[in-house]
């Protein structure tokens, strides 16, 4: 993959929008909660295997409406090793299902630690001389605080197709207590995007967009629309859609005129659609698909997708 | 756990020191790992087996000599589900021997996923009623790019005497194209540090020192000596010493005048030190005593601990 092939997949399904794979019991129905919990228990592993199911059905359901995934690990590390596995296999459907897949990751680390990370998710690992691959990605998302040592690492995936996500502007309130302060003629967070385009070097698919993007929330249309007319060679990651607040009015600005340069995410608003009914989550794949589809006409009524 | 129970911890053993466990095949000796291997196949559950045996034996020889560990879960996570098990397995075993256990996670992430994250590393995972506890840690190092949201689902736990381990400035050389930058009258990572004050409110124990620590590198001793003139109640965490270069003439600015405030951890230095005979590593129990041991000693040239 890489992000010419991340775009050549939103063109072909007109989608330019992730589904975020960010399980909780409370998002899940009932009914594969006790399935799941008959079988292993009401323990992480029973929890696990809930998780899994409900992610394999989501993926399923929205194979050919959604070109891609995001996918939070802090919720599957918070089931120990069983929700590792769970992800693990969540992955590697995805992969299979011909999902871009970014692992949502948010770390920030240097050196050899910057390496594993990048060598786990988007290369692979060697013992001894057996190559493997525990968790299958297209892109990662990465904070870049600790600034080039800890990308540097991700580089060379980066010229074999894989792609980097880095944290620029995110959608909380509070991002404006650092990202937003101002030094020189520049805030933070555009100190970070003038890193992403400096690190992209020659790292640019034949769309134009560098094969390092940058991550914008969807809840700053202002800041989306500026960043966008600068950087018009980053290609960005909008989280925040939906449930976080972000519109498809917002998100308008992250597009290029052609429709182009933006993948926006979305996760309560499709996992728990099915809540909204006030049902018992029988129908939650058919809600997911709906909601997957009304987040892309509802995208599709401001932009249009050349 | 809390910081005055951390810093009792260092003031029994007379040492204000740390052992990070950030295990590689390439650290470990050839028995160890053909053990594994023999066992399990050159497979990720077989390095995840050397992994643990490896982790184990240094918890073994340095429990009367540090009273700190700093575990670095990618290293882990790098090994899929079978790396967790043994991440799971390490940490509960340093809880056992009564180290003070810090998950070295550097994540920055908001809302849900930070409470996730609280919740799995520093409280406890609620499955259907029942409570699980996939790691133990007693602090957990964090990434504060993203804010206050960032950090307040972390303080109910501070409340309960867990630890966060805010990054301030990093011991790598790029740090300072995000951390040093100027921003009004002060650099970003000042910024940082005065939202870990922010955030302390009255999470101060016994020793004066705010719940809420900072991570700052051994490789800048004008800095470490600026901050800690500057924030007298903020613990610090040091990481950076050895290999990465920070010498305990460096890291004696990070402590206050009773020789306490402070915590400097050690990650190759010490796993690694059995390689420096050109020996098989047999020996490396030993070696990783007498590289902790002298690790202390020097600390305690430049230092006294009241």
């Amino acid at each position: 993959m890489s992000i010419d092939v991340l775009q050549a997949k939103i063109r072909k399904l007109k989608n330019p929008s992730a589904v975020g794979l960010d399980p909780q019991l409370a998002y899940i129905p009932r009914f594969i909660q006790e399935e799941a919990f008959s079988a292993y228990g009401k323990t992480l592993q029973g929890a696990a295997k809930a998780y899994e199911v409900f992610c394999k059905g989501i993926l399923d359901a929205l194979k050919e409406i959604v070109p891609a995934v995001k996918i939070q690990s802090a919720y599957f590390e918070a089931l120990g090793h069983d929700g590792i596995l769970t992800m693990e296999n969540v992955n590697r459907y995805a992969k299979e299902l011909g999902y871009y897949v970014i692992m949502d990751h948010m770390r920030g680390d240097v050196g050899i630690v910057a390496e594993v990370c990048a060598q786990s998710y988007l290369g692979s690992v060697c013992v001894d001389g057996q190559e493997y691959t525990p968790y299958h990605c297209d892109g990662i998302t990465v904070n870049g605080y600790l600034g080039s040592d800890g990308i540097s690492p991700f580089l060379p995936y980066c010229k074999e197709g894989k792609n980097v996500f880095l944290l620029v502007k995110t959608s909380n309130k509070s991002s404006r207590e650092v990202q937003d302060l101002i030094s020189g003629d520049r805030v933070i967070h555009t100190v970070m995007a003038d890193l992403a385009m400096r690190w992209s070097g020659d790292l640019f698919g034949r769309s134009g967009y560098s094969e390092i993007a940058i991550v914008v929330g969807a809840t700053n249309p202002a800041i989306l629309k500026n960043l966008r007319e600068k950087y018009d060679r980053l290609f960005f990651l909008v989280p925040g859609y939906g449930t976080q607040g972000g519109s498809a009015k917002d998100v308008q600005y992250a597009f290029d005129r052609f429709g182009h340069g933006a993948l926006v995410s979305a996760s309560r608003s499709i996992l728990c659609a099915w809540q909204k009914d006030g049902g018992d989550g029988e129908d939650y794949l058919i809600c997911a698909q709906e909601a997957a589809e009304k987040m892309r006409s509802d995208i599709l009524k401001f932009i249009t997708i050349l």
